[in-house]
């Protein structure tokens, strides 16, 4: 899954990337910075899986204030 | 662009949020985490745009040693 900071929400490490990329010469409007998050994980099919994944982001993975997050699945 | 950890590159941060998961009582097998960066740039083309971002990416947002990356371009 993908984490990422909402819009609106200050994104500290992003304003470091940019200032970075910046003194190395690129020019860059914008950068965010979050996390990606890639789970192993057993379920009975693609529904389960991402009911479960919802509850981990839910629980532990994500600060539903400030920051949304992105479900794949891929099977295996 | 995703920046993951490298196959067989220890991952204390995936293994802490594996841990957390478990103990929620999800049956997870494997987490990994890295970082997804989001950056708006100025680009002549599709082309430019892909060989700026990898340069960013070897010179400051990825170590070649230890971690992957994957670039996905949109255009606006």
């Amino acid at each position: 899954m993908l984490v990422r900071p909402k819009e609106g929400i200050l994104d500290p490490q992003g304003e470091a990337v940019q200032g970075s990329l910046h003194k190395l010469g690129f020019e860059v409007e914008r950068v965010r910075v979050g996390r990606v998050i890639d789970v192993e994980l057993v379920a009975r099919d693609a529904a389960d899986a991402r009911e479960q994944v919802e509850r981990m982001c839910a629980e532990l993975l994500a600060n539903p204030l400030i920051e949304s997050f992105q479900i794949r699945l891929d099977e295996s």
